[in-house]
């Protein structure tokens, strides 16, 4: 670190300071005597942040001497940044404060409303030389968001950043919740440790993932929760990462101070940018009650409102997939054994000797299509559909899919129009095998083909490494390139699932096209995924947006699943049922196996009538990595506007209406209209649990306390465990008010979901 | 290197062996004891290259553990690589000989019939571990190609290059014409020296380009033009380079040696191979007389057939440029000076305030218009036409250009209108800024958009550093980049001008629509320019393909033609007319401004009556970088459809038709139609010299005996030079037959123009 970015002699002085509206939070703002920028963060007068360093080192640009003869007309003014470090020097040209209050209302989400009021603050900054930079706070009452912002108007016109230098400076050894920092991989299990504890455990938890890039021992990953020992939660996130890479924390575990470190580009840059431009914004939540963290909105707020002007085509999924059967080794992607690689456009499958494995076949995907309809979903995702699986990864082949060519074995045209007559829409597969290059090559005609046949979402995928060469999965130009694939689909009415993209920082409420990601470890991992992950996910991947966690694994054993494999995953049914209440998300898969659902009609009648979003949530008991219990009442208008569109794909055939429409307006199996039904008043609680057996007790409180309602509860069985009796889970039907309490046991691994409907 | 690849201690064997249909050319072919692949090559007995060393280095795949559980279902039989060089361990599985001879006809060129005829060997390689490659030698007359073969059967799927080691090693210290090697511009004067001199001199013949990475002292680019002592001329190259880095040549200069030093990605891999696959071929050419270097057509023989089915589109081009005006400073490509930087659809460009130096502006262009068709050309190119132009270089800026959104000042739909109600397409420019990404994200709407409009052909450049960044101009992505802006052109029936990519290498047989490349220094480098330069250009980056070098520069002095500037070129008016004749390019530019070509009306007409597309040609003299003397007859059935096609583009009006078809049909200016004319037998000869004065003599025997011609010489007057007196020339006419001759003497920087045409 140059000498100008050096840790401040004395104490910086705080002159400026703004407090969330409630004045619990109060942010002071300020610099040291070499002008380098700080700030602090207090809540209820108790340090949370201490006095902490704001700033950049730059990259200087190579002068040229300028003799290139065609560019040395260029006009006088081309001025390029002489790499002077953000850090000092600097002096305080003004400030302003401001309040805001708005409601507004997401296209899908967690509640109708979500209320967004914070006060602000704006420090100007301007180094003698005529660089300007400011600093934007907002204050809410469960957290802070602050950015850096480069005026037009400003010496700086382009400049590369070698690393930014933002810090969070913690005030005590404080619990954490953490993976490993990397460049490319958010698929790891979460840790509980001491910050100090980091160093010592870091290399162990990482998984040998299909494109990995560590770079310290102590580095973690946004978003980042810990708690202190007295009871406070603190996240560390981002939010609105836009033209930016996404950031991990680096801990400097000798003073307990994390700073942020970038994901550097093919060149080692860490930014490239030109004014006018701002930065992600930093964001610290602090809230003394877990349940507020899971109930915060503040990355949501901090992002701009939704970009789309028509979101009619916008709608939630509940959808399965000829997907697990090749996660878990039963049939493959591929097509054919025949050939040792694959030339696409060259290689004529039809001449090759298919291997009998595929699972993308025509006959499978009829027979997911019938039982999808039947059991009320949306949709059906079909991965392996294409040519180009036989060697698609780990080859870093660039031209490895088209994406519009079918294998011979699947009619893409009589398919579609199968599941349409039937009210089920498929799901396209994108997987680019991390070649953005020949991904934007093909995606308008990708994107095209899907318009022509009617699929209006598809599920993309970014396995390996990352071409261009040398780019990683979280460096500027791929976040870039996630976002460029966002707003072509939203050109032609595409609904986005990105897998192992960037982890997301709120740009949903922006793009609500971009319905899901999965960016963590999800069901995919199986054996490998630790007990209670799934009760840690809410408060870190999840807070910047929903995640496709692919939730509905019935059958635990592999061997069973697909015989010949092995590993058994660690959760019960109950588990998996409570996810679907716990983990938000407009887009919810059953993942499992039609014949392991078959077995278990009973339980997976829970994942038929449970909604995919809402009016509003409530978070009755959450504990990181150990217990979350949620509820939440389904928004009506989607439910409808789903049963209206599963009619019109179907050619008016009403009795396609999804079978939560039927839940929430308690019609019959033959009902073929909601035309008279009254909706009731419904709502679901999920629960789920970690490594340790655990009883929970929640009121009904938030039921409508003149209404009574027929509950129904799905729990795990006495004996439930994640390892000896995972499949033990009993059902109980009772009459409630909002006067009862539910007490509810929830096994190792375990969890519960209960549905509560008016009764009439 | 490793020890595998080291020298091998006893000379090889060499049991293989073919010879060129003439049996002066003989390449034989073996091993060392070691298994090395070698070959050697003489002419007439003597020995041309030493015995020299064939094969790769290969970098090891990193090995995965392979526990990703998404993964780990692949099947088996996903080999890596292990990385072993391919440089020892082989043995001859067996080897095969072949011929081939046959005529072919090119879209355009420089004859209309190219005959291919040469002899070849396949030696069919393996490895004990099963790991095969062929090497493939075609022999011609006057020169070689060979090439690596990987088949599919094999134990080689997917692998890195590390480098290429094939080596050329050189009988002598020969003398060279050569750039100085680099991985991003090929835009340098030429030096001449002997091969031990280039270490000492090489970093003094780098010029500051906008993008150039050097990599040796000794490092020199293809195409190589040598001589021997004894009077041959050697040149080594490359032909068909497609999915594969172009190599430099590093010269060992205690052995002689040359050996490929390809152009690293981002990640230092030089080269992504998949077998089955080839790489490009390696050239040698030898012939005993300069001129059979420049009659070569080794390079285009070496490539693919045509590709192209229907070619009715593509076409020869004459065109002017609103461009001259900006590379001299007289005007910007840029329309205004008012923000400091511009975000491509945030800036307003309607709201800012034009600095009113724009050169593409509608009143410039329409004057640029109306020049170029009262003097018969078929086409103007226009620059600065589009937004972003204010801070396009040297930022790296991602997005920096759209394609399609013109100035405020440049009406792209009426100027299209009025240039073609009087016979001129207007030529597309597309910038790249060397971001390549943004580019390809682009590359459709703007192609669409030309379609839209009409126009036919697109200028593109690529300024500047790579985006991907760290890749480099010529490396594997960047040439696959190029082809595949060529490939999608054709679909849309878009000839390409490619400035600053890489360096032909033969694909316009293939693709013809690549009508154009720079990749060398071009006109725009005005002084810097050495006498000389353009009598180089023809044995070395004309080998590949036609250069748009930009030629007709009748102002030498920039005082004059941009006031406030400097700098005088270094070139008589003759010079540039012989460039007509010298250059073979089916694009051919009249580069200067209008009001400079109105004070030379008669230099000016040579240039309205030269063809660009031609039936036969002939060198006459020849010596690099001293002198080229050639004669050309014009193709008639080119300016017939030529004729054709500018009266259906102006609506029918005849006279509309271009100046070269008037003089071939002895048209008089108010000819209408071409409708009764009959074509007179036409030749032209130009020439061009060196830093030296030289008189030449030359016979017109390739005339017609039975014919008389008309002569009309465009020679350097007597006290012409570049320095005192470069635009001084004399225009004689006079009357010749075949038995005649002429004797002209160029200046110092000169050259001369020769038309002749049959007198009836």
């Amino acid at each position: 670190m140059l000498a100008g970015c050096a840790k401040p002699a004395e104490a910086p002085s705080f002159p400026y300071s703004v407090s969330s509206p409630d004045g619990s939070l109060t942010v002071e703002v300020g610099c040291t005597s070499q002008g380098q920028p700080c700030y602090r963060l207090e809540r209820s007068g108790r340090e949370v942040v201490k006095p902490s360093r704001l700033g950049f080192q730059l990259i200087a640009d190579e002068q040229r001497s300028g003799e290139d003869p065609v560019i040395k007309n260029a006009r006088e003014g081309l001025k390029f940044t002489d790499g002077s470090d953000l850090c000092s020097g600097f002096s305080v040209l003004g400030s302003s404060t401001g309040s805001f209050d708005e409601t507004w209302q997401p296209v899908w989400g967690e509640e109708r409303d979500i209320r967004n009021n914070y006060n602000e603050l704006l420090v100007n900054l301007v180094r003698e030389d005529g660089v300007r930079m400011d600093l934007r706070f907002r204050v809410y009452d469960d957290g802070i968001g602050f950015r850096y912002e480069f005026p037009q108007d400003n010496k700086l016109r382009y400049f590369k950043v070698k690393e930014e230098l933002t810090e969070f400076a913690m005030t005590g050894d404080h619990t954490a919740w953490w993976i490993s920092g990397d460049y490319d991989t958010q698929e790891y299990n979460y840790t509980r440790s001491r910050l100090s504890e980091i160093r010592a455990i870091s290399g162990k938890t990482r998984l040998d993932n299909a494109s990995a890039t560590g770079f310290s021992d102590t580095g973690v990953q946004t978003a980042l929760q810990l708690k202190t020992d007295d009871g406070l939660y603190i996240n560390i996130h981002e939010a609105e990462v836009v033209n930016y890479p996404t950031t991990n924390l680096l801990l400097d575990d000798k003073t307990l101070t994390f700073r942020t470190w970038l994901t550097p580009d093919a060149e080692g840059v860490k930014g490239r940018l030109q004014a006018p431009c701002v930065s992600p914004w930093r964001t610290v939540m602090v809230v003394d009650d877990a349940r507020k963290a899971l109930a915060s909105r503040l990355i949501l707020n901090l992002n701009e409102p939704c970009a789309i002007e028509d979101v009619s085509w916008i709608h939630p999924v509940k959808y399965m997939g000829v997907w697990w059967e090749m996660i878990t080794g039963k049939t493959e992607w591929s097509y054919t054994y025949d050939v040792p690689s694959i030339q696409l456009g060259v290689t004529d499958y039809k001449a090759l000797k298919p291997h009998g494995r595929h699972g993308a076949n025509n006959g499978n995907v009829r027979a997911y299509i019938d039982f999808a309809a039947a059991n009320g979903f949306d949709a059906l995702l079909i991965e392996g559909w294409n040519e180009g699986w036989e060697d698609w990864f780990g080859c870093q082949k660039d031209y490895v899919f088209d994406f519009v060519t079918p294998y011979p074995d699947f009619d893409l045209p009589a398919l579609n129009q199968y599941a349409h007559s039937k009210g089920i829409r498929l799901v396209m597969h994108h997987e680019t095998s991390s070649s953005t290059v020949n991904y934007e090559r093909h995606m308008e005609a990708a994107y095209n083909l899907m318009n022509q046949y009617g699929y209006d979402a598809v599920k993309s995928g970014y396995v390996g490494n990352i071409i261009p060469y040398g780019e990683h999965h979280y460096s500027q130009p791929l976040i870039n390139h996630y976002l460029y694939a966002i707003k072509e689909a939203a050109k032609h009415h595409i609904m986005v699932n990105a897998h192992e993209a960037v982890r997301p920082t709120g740009l949903c409420r922006t793009w609500p096209n971009m319905i899901g990601n999965e960016s963590a470890m999800g069901t995919e991992y199986r054996s490998n995924i630790n007990p209670g992950h799934t009760a840690i996910l809410p408060f870190t991947r999840q807070q910047g947006g929903p995640m496709d966690y692919t939730p509905g694994i019935f059958e635990q054993d592999m061997s069973i699943t697909a015989p010949g494999q092995s590993g058994k995953m660690r959760h019960t049914i109950a588990n998996q049922l409570g996810l679907y209440v716990t983990f938000y998300s407009p887009l919810q898969m059953a993942a499992d196996l039609p014949s392991n659902y078959e077995r278990f009609p009973d339980a997976f009648q829970f994942i038929k009538d449970v909604a995919v979003d809402w009016e509003k949530s409530l978070y009755l008991e959450a504990e990181p990595g150990e217990v979350i219990v949620t509820a939440r009442k389904p928004k009506l208008e989607t439910l409808n506007a789903a049963a209206e569109g599963v009619a019109k794909l179907a050619d008016g055939k009403k009795d396609m209406i999804s079978n939560a429409a039927r839940f929430v307006y308690a019609l019959p199996e033959s009902a073929k209209s909601l035309k008279g039904a009254r909706a009731r008043d419904v709502w679901y609680v999920g629960g789920v649990g970690g490594p340790e057996e655990r009883t929970v007790t929640f009121s009904l409180n938030f039921l409508d306390p003149s209404l009574r309602y027929e509950a129904i509860l799905y729990a795990d069985a006495p004996e439930a465990d994640y390892e000896t009796a995972p499949q033990a889970y009993t059902i109980t039907r009772s009459e409630v008010g909002s006067s009862d309490s539910f007490t509810v046991r929830m096994a190792r691994g375990g969890g519960f979901a209960l549905s509560l409907r008016e009764i009439r």
